[in-house]
Parts: structure tokens; C-alpha cells; sequence
């Protein structure tokens, strides 16, 4: 017996379609039901065979489902929760995949006056520069992190049926307090987006741009790749989770503070020491 | 006829070994001397067939080469010159590899009454992480930029050679004021590294360090790939371009600054205004 019967995914594309993918390849759902605005869109993932059907009405959508997973941008969370409240299942699980997790919480309780006991908000850190359901692959989530941030409403079946189809298309469920959700990731990813899309932009608004892109190497070209990126979705995001990320751009403008007067009064000691800890950090945890 | 009947390259590692493979193979050269402090080293040079012979004496290393390269730390440079002033050759071409030619000029100048027609400058804008000779290939500046930065005292016949060199090995080289190279590079290569140390370090410093690394993706790991760089020879480039790097940090500054205010409250359209014009300058400039 499959573990759901009916999984309804609002918002087919990469991250949602390729958890479609998996779930269908390992047997975790009888029925997967698409669901979004775009018709054509949805068309194409019924015809890759990604979802069994496709319902452009939201409330629809979710009739019958004993699990939904938003997979719409951050921006459109609160929208389609208040569209879908009153046909959601009392036990269904409803989770999501958005980047910041506090910000779901919030808008989830200015639709619900009671959290649904099924809602366990979840962000897979999982991803390609691609987007769109025709680049969704059933082993995008094998052996990535999947962070669940349940709140004290969240029943423990419900956590454990989420998880075990988290773990299910091949991923580690890790769980945590939305909060330091927010951290972690304003960390590892949400700041290096901002750093990369703010030393960019200041390189093109030097007169001599072309001719300086012109001189950057391979380095750049890594460091830089981040910056084209969807930048409405960054946006959400920066909007989304703008608590933390400013109070971890705060802490590294402290640290590159300290730096600049380093460099600008020749303290090679200084530099060196923070050059060496940067470096033993990134080759103890990072791999490539 | 070879382009140089001698070349002396002092300091054979990535760099040097890889400009002494490419000369050597398109026939520029007739003989290359190998220079440096490792005898070991150069052991190794010889014996992959690198370099014709080696030298432990800077100076001796020097005398009837018409061309010498200088590929060591930028630190070492002035010791170098120091060295070899005496027994270099009138008419002899003096470049180097150095990322900040201001420094590199500098030091020339304290070393030389007057500055020899043959110095001028150089610095390949091409590498891999690796380092050593071990790791030098004969098609490593293949289609790559090699700046030039001659001054008013270089001879037009050395500025020729020299270009002819570069170019023999596939490079395409560009003339430019010392000045303004050592502001491009700090914007498009030694600001970007003190950036990805910056932000590693801070991460690092942060407690639940372990943690946070263990959600990083693809993103932070192309972002940081450069803080896994040598650090010593960062340290140097960030002193011996103290005032370059100082100057483009203060201009990223100011673009954080205005971003982190607008991503704290929650100016939406100032922050894609800022990511897609990074974005645009990317897809529009770097490849990949």
C-alpha cells in the first residue's frame, strides 16, 4: 500500500515536479494531482508523465488529497493557503518547499484561526540554475538535506508520514526550529545570493564595465554564477526572510570592516590569519 | 630563428612552468633556464622537460638570457630584482607574472637607478587551483588575456618581443596603464576573494558552525570555491593592491549598504531593480 493515496503539488516546476517524479518511481503515492494558473504548463508535466491529472482550481485541487505540498513561489504562499483553507481535508498533511520558513508560519496563521495539526512547513535544500517542470528529475532529492520545521500544532503522524516521504525520494530529514531555519539559510545561501548580485551590479555601474567583465577569470565566473539567478525569486526571498539575512549581512559587514582596515594598513598578520581560518573552514566542511 | 635564445624564468611553478611548456613547444625559445631557491624543484622541472637547465644562483641564473621572467610571490619580487640587477643583460627583456603592477613598478624603482628599456610588466590572467609545476600544462594561456603595462621608459622593441611571446603561446594580450589594471583586477579578482574569505570566516566564527556548513549547497560552494585559494599569496595581493582593493570595497560598500537598507525594509522594487541589473550584466558579460 502506498503511502498516500492522493498527493495534490500546487506549483509544478522544478522543485515539484521532480518531487512528483520520485514519489510516483518509489511507489509513495497512488494519485498525484498538478495543480497552478498555467494550463499549458500543466499540460506538459501530465504529458512527461510527471502528474496523473491537472486541476487549474486551486480548492478543487486539494479535494480528497491526504497531502498537499505548496511549491509556489514564497510571494504567493499566503494567496493560495486562503484559497485552498476551506477544501483542505481536517487531516491531510500540507506542507511546502519555500526558502524561508518563519514566513510561512506567519502567513499560515493569518489564514488559519487553528493550525491544521497536517501542517509541517519544509524546505528541500535541493536545486539547479534550471526552473520549470520540464527540468524536474526523479534523483534531484537523493541524498540532499530536507529541513522540517514543525511548530508545537504539528501532529506526530503527520511528522512521520512527511518524513518518511522526504526519506522515501532519497533525501535527510533533518528537523528544526523555523527560526534557525531562517539563520542557517540566510547563511549558506540567502547573503552569498546578496553579496553576489551587490558586487556585480557594482561592477557594471563602474564607467568601464565591459572592458572590466572582460578581464574576469575563472574565479569570478564561480563566485559571480549565483548572480544570474531568478531575481524576482530572490527577491521574495530577501523579503520573505529580511530579518535574517540583515542580521547576517550585519555580523559580515563587521567582519569585512575589520578586514578592509586591515588591507588598507598593510596588517599582513591580520589578513593572513583570517585568510587561513576562511580556508580551513571551507576544506574541513565544504567538498569541491 | 627562435624569437629568445635564452629565456631565465625565476620562480617555476604553475605559471612559469606552463609559459616555459607553451614557448617551448611553439619554438619562441631556444633555451629556458629554470631559476629558484628548491633545488628539488627544479629537479622536477628538468626532469618533466620543462625547463633546459636550472640555476640556484639568481644572479648566474640571469647572465646572457635576453629575456627573464620573474614568476615568484609578489612579496619576493624586490628581493629578486635586488638580486639580479648587476648581472642582467643591458638589452634583456624584465617581466613578470605579478597580480598588482603598481607594486611590482615600485619595487623596480628602488631597485634601478633607471628603469631598464627592456622592464615592463606582465601578469597572464589565467590559472587553475592548483599550484607547482606538477600541475603546468603547455596550453594554459591559450585564448586567455595577458595584460602588458609598459611605462614610459620601455623600449618599443621589448614591448614587441614580449607581446610576440604571449602571443606565440595563444594569449591575447592588452596594453594598459598599471593604474587602472591593478583597479580591474581588485574589482573583478582580488576583492571577490577577500569577499568569499570574509563571508567564510564569519560563518565560521559562527557557533553552530558544523551545522551551518552541512546545509550548504551548490551555490555557497561555487561562491566560496575561491576561499579555498592560497592564502599567503592573497595576503600578499591584498597588500601589495592595498589601495585598489580598499577603493572597490568602499564602492561595494556603499551598493550593500543601500541594498541591506532596502532588504530591511522591505523596498521590494529597489531590490530587483539592483538583481536584475546584476543579472542582466552577467548573462550580457561571463559565460557560464
Amino acid at each position: 500500500m502506498a503511502l498516500f493515496k492522493q498527493m495534490t503539488i500546487i506549483g509544478v516546476g522544478l522543485i515539484g515536479g521532480s518531487l512528483a517524479r520520485a514519489a510516483k518511481k518509489q511507489g509513495l503515492v497512488e494519485t498525484i494531482i498538478g495543480s497552478g494558473r498555467d494550463a499549458r504548463h500543466l499540460q506538459t508535466a501530465l504529458d512527461l508523465g510527471v502528474i496523473d491529472k491537472f486541476e487549474l482550481d486551486l480548492a478543487q485541487s486539494v479535494k480528497g488529497s491526504d497531502i498537499v505540498i505548496l511549491a509556489v513561489p514564497m510571494g504567493a504562499m499566503l494567496a493560495v493557503m486562503q484559497t485552498i483553507k476551506n477544501d483542505l481535508h481536517a487531516d491531510a498533511i500540507l506542507s511546502d518547499v519555500g526558502s524561508a520558513k518563519q514566513a510561512v508560519i506567519g502567513a499560515a496563521q493569518q489564514v488559519f484561526s487553528h493550525l491544521p495539526g497536517g501542517f509541517i512547513p519544509g524546505h528541500p535544500i535541493a536545486g539547479t540554475e534550471q526552473s520549470g517542470v520540464e527540468a524536474s528529475f526523479d534523483s534531484l532529492y537523493e541524498n540532499r538535506c530536507v529541513i522540517l520545521t514543525p511548530l508545537e500544532t504539528s501532529s506526530e503522524l503527520s511528522k512521520n508520514k512527511l518524513s518518511q516521504l522526504w526519506q522515501g525520494v532519497g533525501a535527510n530529514v533533518v528537523m528544526m526550529d523555523a527560526k534557525h531555519h531562517d539563520e542557517v539559510l540566510a547563511a549558506t545561501s540567502h547573503v552569498p545570493h546578496v553579496l553576489a548580485f551587490a558586487l556585480v551590479d557594482t561592477l557594471g555601474q563602474m564607467n568601464e564595465h565591459a572592458e572590466i567583465f572582460r578581464f574576469a577569470a575563472g574565479g569570478f565566473r564561480d563566485f559571480t554564477r549565483i548572480a544570474s539567478s531568478d531575481t524576482k525569486m530572490w527577491r521574495d526571498i530577501c523579503l520573505e526572510n529580511s530579518e535574517a539575512v540583515v542580521q547576517v549581512l550585519d555580523r559580515f559587514n563587521l567582519e569585512l570592516e575589520k578586514l578592509r582596515q586591515a588591507i588598507a594598513k598593510k596588517d599582513s598578520a591580520y589578513i593572513e590569519t583570517i585568510f587561513a581560518r576562511a580556508k580551513t573552514a571551507r576544506d574541513n566542511h565544504i567538498i569541491g
